[in-house]
């Protein structure tokens, strides 16, 4: 590194175009540069550490500096530092990869798609999809359902394909075949004295509808997150899926989980799926499947969809999609070492103690706090959302920006979180133990109480 | 690795679903595997070893085994193996990257966004495109402008901006506002007897035209690569860009230049925006920026679009759009590196006087054969389109798939080329000496002759 410190602040306000900024917000407050990284641990260019609740973005698993990962790419980055899968072409090191990831499969899936982020995996799903219809002679099967408060990427389609307004009117978006329906919001969205179980039949009842309305046969398939994560951290209320699913196969729509966030033991099962008992017909991975050392996206294709498209291939001559990087080689050296770990640590059965643990510490630790709306969450996905009034539900007003001044004041206390709105939101590193929970909740409560003091 | 070598091949077809592929001609064939690469040569897991023609995918500029970049990309790893720019956090290696970057552009620049591909970094830029205008009031231009034969991409998007029938009708694409103009195509799509001037004030009126027909108030910008790459390997015809230009000017029309292959060097300049003496407004670049050794994009930001977005940036709020791994530590290492070594090693001087050396060598040796009907490119990107009769340019029969035949006999000679239906292409690392542009022109010239006997 040759940058200068003194002057790190001001060249990244002037080169770097950040994603999901403020850009009066980095101007008026300079950037956090982080610098160095150890397990759960980051520390900035000027020596002030952090305990990462957020795992970076809810993807460094593993956690920081970890050995065993940056080996295996360097080995693999001096071996075939690249080479992809086009025409044929393949790499010893992707095709391993590839049988390792369907072994872990949730159900039995036939093909493993790569890619280097979760964006373009869900972009490969609607391409598929639509691609799977047509082979079907199912042209006009288009539309994909997707929900309120999801978030699926944000290239134009899937940020399209994303629930969140902030996400689409800047840019004119939404864009091509898509539907919004409601998000399983317990919280926010069930009427007054409703069961979870009740909401969950509400918004069954609510699909069908919709379904009904638009016509099954103009609708392709389902998107959801197992557990929302960037749209408000929203776990969905008992039955969801049990309800849901269903209406999907009389129907004849498939299921895509996006297992972006939940996928890899976030939520202490291997797979959101497994959590919930879904099966589903297409899966998006991305994040933990390398830890966020790599790039990578992993897009898992189930018997149904593969077989129409095998069975078809010799009419349908090449395949017209892929990434330069889809398969690279480095990315799935990353990946190996990754799976290889979360067998080895055991690294679901910590997800479930921590879990258990971070729910409980949390709860004691401000769940009777006047401005705690709600703690909620499933493994370790954590949400908080912060009111003006717990016993009304009643937002605190927009323009305090509360979510962020507790963002602030748990990183002058050396804690990093992530404000969705007023909704603070915790994915630790799966690694995480027992003293680094504590921690972290200690520091969160009391930038709750620097900032709404009980 | 672990993979039985016996098995590889059958583990590939039975759990990789291959980018860009024909599943019947995989599935006849067989996968190559690769196993190993230095320099310009690649090993395949039996043994075999290739010139590799195509540095990958138009990637590997540097060469494969790269101490350098590997090194740089390990210790970052080892450092700090994952962090974001989201929400004001940065990385100080991503700072030193975007502010290389920034000196290295063609012109002023004023931001960079990093993302993992060609195709996100064209996402990027509808999106900011879009963005811009909606900021200046003007949302209705938002009609993107690109050319047959391109290619920008693989997302639903960026595959409805590519020029590739191929890559539409599969997956019941174009979506979105896109208008495809015709593919600057001088061999083929020239008027008999038109000069290439001609011709390209020919396009500029049919571009004018359509801008016309369309209304230039509906229109936001017009993508370029500087030489078409994956449609054909098409360099644009004399005074292409100097007539295009100041229509775009005219009607107060972004100018992209997609340079995800162009940039850094490929043609002998550092980016095509110099060597054909135009001014971007925005810049896509990928590929080169790392060599592929790790997946990036870096998009370029003008102070004409970046002011609009700055000066409304109280206004606007936060910027909604980023991905997971934009700015990723290791990637800035990785780009630090391989930016270095284009310096250090005068890359640009070592491509210039290859390319007039493969030129010349290539058309020593096939340039009067009866099925060449053209030789064309700029700096090491070549294309040898293949005909039936040069006199007539009477094409061959599809069912042959002569491109396809001539690779395969390229490979089994040692080459790796690429085949565009029947315009083989060559695009090798820019390290490559005077003695493997021999063997290249050498091994390829026979393998032309094996398939189409002089
Ligand atoms: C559920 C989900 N899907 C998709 C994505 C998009 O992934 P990426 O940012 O790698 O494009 C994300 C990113 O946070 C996500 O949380
Ligand atoms: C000119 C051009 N633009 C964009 C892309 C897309 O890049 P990627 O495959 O990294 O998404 C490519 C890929 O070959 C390209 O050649």
């Amino acid at each position: 590194m040759t940058l200068d410190i003194q002057r790190a602040g001001t060249i990244d306000q002037q080169s770097l175009f950040h994603p999901f900024t403020a850009i009066t917000d980095l101007m008026a407050d300079g950037p956090t540069i982080m610098a160095t990284g150890k397990g759960v641990r980051i520390t900035d260019i000027h020596g002030q550490e952090y305990l990462d609740g957020m795992a970076g973005l809810w993807c460094v698993n593993l956690g920081y500096g970890r050995e065993e990962i940056s080996a295996a790419m360097d080995a693999q980055s001096r071996r075939l530092s690249f080479f992809h899968a086009f025409n044929g072409m393949s790499i010893d090191v992707a095709v391993e990869c590839a049988e390792e990831l369907l072994k872990r499969a949730p159900v039995p899936m036939s093909r493993v798609f790569f890619g280097a982020s979760g964006s373009d995996g869900n972009e490969t799903q609607a391409k598929l999809i639509w691609y799977y219809n047509q082979l079907r002679g199912k042209p006009e099967k288009k539309k994909l359902i997707c929900r309120w408060n999801s978030y699926h990427g944000s290239a134009v389609l899937t940020a399209s394909m994303t629930g969140l307004p902030g996400m689409h009117s800047p840019f004119l978006l939404p864009m091509g075949p898509i539907v919004h329906t409601s998000a399983p919001y317990y919280y926010r969205k069930a009427p007054e004295g409703m069961s979870e179980r009740e909401f969950s039949r509400h918004l069954a009842k609510e699909l069908e509808e919709l379904i009904e309305r638009e016509g099954a046969d103009t609708i392709g398939a389902f998107f959801a997150e197992a557990v929302m994560g960037a749209g408000g951290l929203i776990p969905p209320p008992e039955g969801y899926f049990e309800e849901i699913v269903p209406i999907l196969r009389r129907h004849d729509i498939l299921l895509v989980m996006d297992e972006v966030v939940s996928g890899y033991g976030r939520l202490g099962t291997y797979w959101g799926a497994q959590m919930y008992n879904v099966e589903p017909d297409l899966i998006t991975s991305a994040k933990g499947v390398t830890s966020g050392y790599f790039p990578m996206s992993a897009c898992f294709i189930s018997p149904k969809v593969w077989d129409v498209i095998e069975s078809n291939a010799a009419a349908a001559g090449l395949f017209g999609h892929g990434f330069t990087y889809s398969a690279h080689p480095v990315g799935a050296a990353a990946a190996l070492a990754s799976l290889r770990l979360i067998d080895e640590e055991n690294i679901l059965a910590n997800v479930q103690q921590q879990s258990d643990y971070l729910f409980a510490q949390m709860r004691a630790a401000i769940g009777d706090h006047r401005a705690v709306g709600d703690i909620r969450g499933k493994g370790l996905m954590v949400g908080i959302e912060l009111v003006k009034d717990r016993a009304t539900k009643e937002t605190l007003p927009m323009a305090d920006r509360t979510g962020r001044q507790v963002l602030k004041a748990a990183a002058a206390r050396g804690l990093i979180t992530r404000a969705l709105g007023d909704t603070l939101v915790f994915a630790p590193p799966l690694v995480i133990n027992r003293a680094e929970v504590d921690e972290l909740v200690d520091k969160f409560a009391a930038a709750v109480n620097d900032v709404l003091p009980a």
